[in-house]
């Protein structure tokens, strides 16, 4: 089952499912009027949108074309925006490319921070670039919505909750980075608004490229059209998102909607390219010393979507200019 | 106006508002179900809100006795929780005490970090005590609840956007900051979920003590009935509410009911003591060489509450047991 959100002039849109070849999509409102209410109840709500979803995917309900503009983010805000680093060639990358060292429990010790989550944008929405010294780059990013997971929690206990899969753009300005951290409270004004892809998926829709708590698929990132990286999600995520979750639950319990990001899609093959340009940067520092490709600038486009073994976009597409 | 939230088995509570004394309340479900609910609607719902109140100061409305443990946090859940560290002076012991030096732009730039959200804690909400060797610390705080910040609002256009105060207790693992921070990416697991006081009030509810976007108030903790700290939370907040919003507010907009914090209260001169245990045990160690104060043990007790300048508990108390 995918959901997405329609906007309606409210702050939290509107539900909708989405029909399996991704064209149309019909109201869920009938179940629940917004996906946050729906995953504030799912183990009650979740069956009658599966069953809406298959009214749709066999004709017995029309539903309205897909219209990326009219959607919104899944979750127009949502209470938390927890956002992993679980590519470790990502992390030594744009570490090198700051000079910063990996921290040395690397391997063992999941990297979180907590991003905004108030404003989410949806797929077309513009990415505001308000300084051209920021450095503004995108990320290609999975993450996961996930159900109320108690403080705690296991990965095995925490790998059930994970509710739905989703697709972000988590932007960020990549200049206003080293100065942040320096004041040791990690990332603010360099992470603005996050951008999702519209739709949200329920694990099981992914089938076999869902396992392990991990969504092996390909994430893949175009600027103006050029491909910047096209990259296996699977096997390169050092920690899954049920090993995430438990790091994040460690302490405190999350509650149902919270978002939980892989971090930046990275491969260590450099022909897989990258998902930021942080990362084709650095490679171009350490091929030839110098890099040559500039972070976004006014007019750019930006298209970032996953794939599964059957070229399927199962979450449809970022799809946003540089205004 | 004082409002508060009732547990009634739902997440986010029903919202009342507070009768002048503090002894009473009235569900004000007819006007907006929740807090959120009368933030995202603020300027047509506050108005009738106040009417609500009105009526139960002036004995047209009964109400019913406020009982602190029916109380959840004003935002049982929300969207953000920005904080700030605008105290220098805490800022300043707070490194010292973990060997860091303060940022150079300490008196420039704010300090914020970006806290969990999803779950917060009740006015008598047990503290957890994971484990002894995490070092479990009170931090005596005073919050903003803002309505929507657009991208880049200026202090003086966030200040008005200050719709409600409170007092939290931004509960600290203080030994899991080091290696956290180590780590660069800012605070996770050393930050467990925050409490908060019964009463988020209007900042005309503070008359002359609400000016220059500080809240003019003594904010107290006491540790088994002994007074920890007895603080002005006025004039040594170097970045007043609305430099905290605007610095918040620099690279993306803040939604409505985002909660916006001080920092831990703290005053230079030692004998107003402190509302953080880590202070103290700086001070000690400063003035002996070694730390005599524990940081939190099962059992014990903590009490926050600010006071106006006839002594009025501005926000109620936040009374916890550490469990």
């Amino acid at each position: 089952m995918r959901l997405a959100t329609l906007r309606d002039g409210t702050r939290d849109g509107r539900l909708a499912v989405v029909r399996a070849d991704g064209a149309r999509l019909a109201s869920a409102a009938e179940v629940a009027p917004t996906l946050q209410a729906a995953l504030d109840r799912w183990e009650e709500l979740a069956p009658r949108l599966r069953a809406l979803s298959r009214d749709l995917d066999e004709g017995r309900l029309e539903g309205a074309p897909v219209e990326p503009a009219r959607l919104s983010a899944p979750l127009p805000r949502a209470y938390e925006w927890i956002d992993g680093s679980a590519y470790l060639n990502h992390v030594r990358l744009a570490r090198r490319a700051r000079g910063a060292e990996p921290p040395p429990s690397l391997e063992t010790d999941p990297l979180v921070y907590q991003g905004g989550s108030g404003v989410l944008l949806g797929p077309t929405d513009p990415l505001r670039l308000l300084d051209p010294a920021f450095g503004l780059d995108l990320e290609g990013e999975l993450c996961a919505v996930l159900g109320d997971v108690p403080l705690g929690a296991s990965p095995e206990a925490a790998l059930p909750l994970v509710r739905l899969l989703c697709l972000a753009n988590d932007v960020t300005y990549r200049n206003l980075v080293p100065g942040e951290l320096a004041k040791g409270f990690g990332f603010f004004q360099s992470k603005p608004a996050t951008a999702f892809a519209p739709f949200a998926a329920t694990p099981d829709e992914l089938g076999a490229a869902w396992r392990d708590g991990r969504a092996h698929l390909r994430v893949r990132a175009l600027v103006d059209g050029a491909l910047l990286g096209d990259c296996e999600a699977g096997p390169e995520m050092h920690f899954s998102f049920a090993d995430l979750a438990a790091h994040a639950a460690r302490t405190r319990a999350l509650t149902a909607g919270t978002l939980l990001g892989s971090g930046t899609v990275s491969n260590a093959d450099p022909s897989r390219g990258a998902l930021c340009l942080a990362e084709r940067r650095m490679r171009e520092i350490l091929e030839s010393g110098a890099a040559r490709t500039p972070f976004l600038a006014r007019g750019q486009r930006v298209v970032i979507e996953a794939l599964d073994a059957a070229g399927r976009s199962v979450f449809g597409r970022v799809e946003q200019e540089v205004v």
